[in-house]
């Protein structure tokens, strides 16, 4: 079980959940992402290429948790992967980490140059808030604009940004756990929280919830990195999709650099712990949810 | 009289509003958009930088024409000052324009790097999206999900981008007025058009007012483009604050290139024409719009 369903192409518990939301996905860039010629190509590239779809997952399951149908959080699924396909576009270019393979293909800006590449993300960011007021067909207006003020929050100079300042202010220098984890909680957390506080969002849960949600899903959000950083620690290509070992080739700060990989696991098992006691003090542990907690704990072992 | 107030730091009828913006502006990157360290500074250098900010001015004087007070639009006007912003950062970057000098400064990459450059346009956008919401103050949250929806679209892949990319598609290439008219639609009308929208919702106007006022804002964004074409095809670094004949030299598609200055101006004055026709048909041509437009109309004279 090496990724128990968290890696593309792999039957997987979630494959039906993913293809329901690939084909929304592919409709929904169709309807509110329509650019011409070889913008809208390179839309298509970065977003729909073979993913985990580990946001989307995480807002359908919250979603489910807190008693909504998680077809509701369809909508709210789709901004988030068009953000983080942005934030991918963004990654790979010369100008941040200069990656030429992603997902096992060429990089964005390696297939369609880097001004379409720049603009395709900009495309995926505005479909993303065009999108999420699409959550308006399952709930009143003014949880739509929480969603969107949370979506902005999530992406914005604080958080999202912020993180991939910090994480390329850090290159090559000594970093601490401390720094670590604030790039962490940023470039990963901030966006798996705005999953889980969407997901209850859309499931028309109480502000308290959604609160206790976002913050279930800012430990996963760090659980899932610390894991990531093991698996760039020590995969392939070919397991990965794109370059394995390159964080430590570029000085990147990861937590097995700076703590080890013992203490990592240590460190990833104790905030899936918090995530999990969270989602329990609040009920919204679902089944859904325990699958994907596990997933994501069974990817590196 | 060669700018009639638009252009930034002469004495103009403008002025007290720009002042009004522009300490708003500051306020409100403050709050919602408190990017640390370089990341922070590029954000406020590209935003605060002195420029006409004729997109607020819009917002606040169509705000005013639909019987909103003029206030009701600043934040409005603070998202499409940001969007503005955003599209500069990224006009100017190697990949696309390759710029050294905008508003008579060195540009945002010039001054931070490109990777910074990058992430504060990004900010900028996450900015102007949050800053939106705080509509909710003046009208009820289905008009501000609307004006979400409208911000988006206007900054999409069918708009201000593909325009973008129409344009870098353009260059050193033969095309004709149809093709010319088409990016300048969509890289200035767009936003011209929203402006002029979003000023109707924070003023709480009917629907079809505020497709009027999108309409009127299109041929408002039309004309003043081409006046900008006109500009820089006569002039010079210290007028502009950016290199002056720039077009010529990169084969940019623009209005004298393919008819000629005599008509270009024709057609911009149409285009002003249309837009106050369509203004007083609704009885939205506030004594501010007429200011404003008499202003565009005067800025290459």
């Amino acid at each position: 079980m090496a990724d128990a369903g968290l890696a593309a192409g792999t039957p997987d518990p979630f494959a039906a959940r993913r293809a329901a939301f690939d084909r929304y996905f592919t409709r929904a860039l169709e309807r509110r992402c329509p650019a011409p010629g070889a913008l809208g190509d390179a839309v298509r590239y970065a977003a729909l290429s073979p993913g985990k779809r580990i946001r989307p997952l995480l807002a359908m399951a919250s979603c489910e948790g807190a008693g909504g149908p998680w077809r509701a959080a369809l909508p709210a699924g789709a901004a988030l992967e068009a953000i983080h396909a942005y934030s991918l576009i963004q990654d790979d270019l010369p100008a941040m980490d200069d990656d030429d393979f992603r997902r096992g293909l060429p990089t964005t800006h390696k297939k369609f140059g880097e001004a379409t590449a720049i603009l395709a993300s900009d495309a995926l960011v505005s479909f993303a808030f065009h999108e999420l007021i699409e959550l308006r067909r399952f709930v009143p207006a003014a949880r739509v604009t929480d969603a969107v003020r949370r979506l902005a929050i999530a992406n914005g100079g604080e958080e999202l940004l912020a993180g991939q300042a910090l994480d390329l202010a850090a290159e090559g220098r000594q970093v601490d756990e401390d720094e670590v984890r604030a790039i962490h909680l940023r470039k990963t957390g901030a966006l798996f929280a705005c999953a889980m506080a969407l997901g209850g969002i859309a499931a028309g849960a109480r502000r308290d919830t959604v609160d206790a949600l976002d913050q279930s899903g800012r430990h996963l959000g760090l659980a899932f990195q610390i894991h990531d950083d093991l698996l760039n620690a020590g995969a392939s290509l070919a397991q990965l999709g794109k370059r394995g070992g390159t964080d430590a080739v570029r000085g990147k700060a990861t937590y097995p650099k700076v703590i080890g990989t013992q203490r990592s696991l240590l460190r990833a098992e104790a905030h899936l712990d918090l995530a999990r006691a969270i989602l329990e003090e609040y009920r919204l542990f679902s089944p859904g949810m325990a699958r994907l907690i596990h997933a994501m704990a069974a990817r590196e072992r």
